[in-house]
């Protein structure tokens, strides 16, 4: 009995050929199913593969043809963002479908300090993965410099502006920004405010210029609250602090559905009601937006597409295929319900 | 210019050597730090290393010494739980933490269809990681069969019923659920159901277990609602169904914090009161039990610290210390707040 099978030291081939009393190129041989091997060697091969628990080290492999049959899957995340924003789970989910198919092993690695910075990097250069997807990469980000460096077969969820000639697949945040406050203009508010998290990321930055094209001559920089996050808790604040800066506010754009979630909760304690007082709209169309009483209208981003996208760039590069010059941008419906 | 990077040939030895007019052998004593080199055959080497762009594939380099310095993180979900359930993010951070500061690379592998299970078999089995922990096993999960066959080092968060000689980290699910029930019960209240989840694993099965203690005579069957997932959605669904059953219901017991944010909600369309007229008490301590309106009284889940103990598990294994007979259990505080 194995009374301790972490210590147990994995077979080697040289295992296998003690035990069948066979050199090691035989044993080789079997294994790379080459010929010049009498039936009687190979029984006894297999048999001792089977006694000896002997598993074919096919990283090794692999690394001689230089193919470890894995795509890298790269989350840069704040604690607390990975764990409130539904995109990521649904892009993730979208690229290993996609690769999965393919028969890709997807390795997601996350990035929550310069440690892990530095060590992604090693990974990366280090031959485990034949590509990679990246999101939410921010500007001057080194995972980048280094995928650019090896030329690494790359796709980015997202596009920060220093991505030069690196694919990227994403959504135009800026105009989904504008069609969704024109929309909200339409409803006859005038007094419109942005909860406007995340700008050091060209998500949160586009949505808030999409939001100053629409308001035009309407825009007010006194009714942007700028919050660090697309989470709950920076809505909550975010929409307390436009209430106090504009009582008589009439309508809101959310950076992120959590946001606007955050928000109706800070509506609700200051006992304005959704959307009689104020209308209220999000982006994303995540679980969040179901959740929300009353229903959330938003941007539907197609999360899941994204990974899928993102996925099939990098295969399609694993096969030797051009990038797409200039990326991809999927589009975004606008959901209409019940808050606005 | 590289106009296509994805296309770009990792440089091998091979080309250094010929851009350094050098053997191969000798391009490796540099790169190994190896004697016999004269000063100025190193420098032409150094020289060449950087002009060809060469790094060293240490993938292949680890796998000579079969060590692959990652430690897999295995997570097998369905699409919605992997989404919602923020349990989850907490334990992967956590784990990361411990093996990001003992420079290992965690790579988080999901596993979301019949066709990925095969794959991450077929990856650990592959020697890519040299340790594995795992999380939301069920019974008769062929990834746990794999782990056994190989030896490979691991810790499981949570105890599916028929893991029997490996590892695990978790807490202790029934005698959690017995606590907080009795609490709920302490409250006063005598018609008391259970949103039950997850049935299927050891964590849903022992938090039922739990609250059927507690009540003792009290228990009805016909008071328990059983729900797939620890979801919001299923808590809406499973709260509706035990008004349907018992419109007298004072007290409910919900198998996670997001299936009792639910089941808020539930209660909100039914013109129920919280805590007035029925209490409801959660799991987990999540970001959701801060959510919800009232305040959600439920028992607090160490899911950081899971991880954590789960990865130096691991990694003491590595070491070649023996894992702790019968695993390590975590406690769980109970938290008392506003909603019973």
């Amino acid at each position: 009995m194995v009374t301790n099978p972490g210590r147990r030291r994995r077979a080697t081939i040289h295992d296998v050929a003690l035990e069948a009393g066979v050199s090691r190129g035989t044993v080789s041989r079997v294994i790379n199913d080459e010929p010049y091997v009498s039936a009687e060697a190979r029984i006894a091969i297999e048999a001792a593969i089977e006694r000896v628990g002997y598993v074919p080290n096919t990283a090794a492999r692999n690394l001689v043809m230089q193919r470890s049959q894995a795509v890298g899957f790269i989350v840069h995340e704040p604690h607390s963002l990975f764990l409130e924003d539904p995109n990521i789970g649904e892009i993730l989910l979208g690229a290993n479908a996609a690769l999965s198919l393919a028969d890709f092993q997807m390795v997601c690695l996350i990035i929550d300090s310069e440690r892990d910075t530095d060590r992604v990097a090693r990974y990366l250069s280090g031959g485990f993965v034949d590509g990679v997807i990246v999101v939410s990469a921010r500007k001057n980000d080194p995972i980048t410099r280094i995928i650019e460096k090896l030329g690494l077969p790359s796709a980015f969820v997202g596009h920060p502006p220093d991505l030069r000639r690196l694919p990227f697949v994403g959504i135009d945040n800026r105009s989904s920004a504008f069609a969704i406050t024109e929309r909200l203009l339409a409803t006859g508010r005038r007094r419109v405010g942005m909860i406007a998290s995340a700008l050091d990321r060209d998500s949160g930055a586009d949505r808030l210029a999409g939001f100053t094209d629409a308001l035009g001559p309407l825009f007010d920089p006194a009714l942007v609250a700028r919050v660090p996050f697309y989470a709950y808790a920076d809505g909550v604040k975010g929409m307390r602090a436009l209430l106090a800066a504009e009582p008589e506010l009439d309508g809101v754009f959310a950076a992120s559905d959590a946001v606007a979630a955050g928000a109706l909760e800070a509506l609700r304690e200051a006992g304005r009601s959704v959307p009689g007082d104020v209308g209220v709209v999000g982006f994303d169309d995540s679980a969040w937006a179901l959740r929300c009483q009353p229903l959330l209208s938003t941007v539907h981003q197609p999360a899941a597409g994204l990974g899928e996208r993102a996925a099939e760039s990098v295969l399609a590069q694993l096969r030797g295929e051009e990038p797409e010059l200039g990326g991809i941008l999927l589009t975004t419906p606008i959901v209409w319900r019940d808050s606005a």
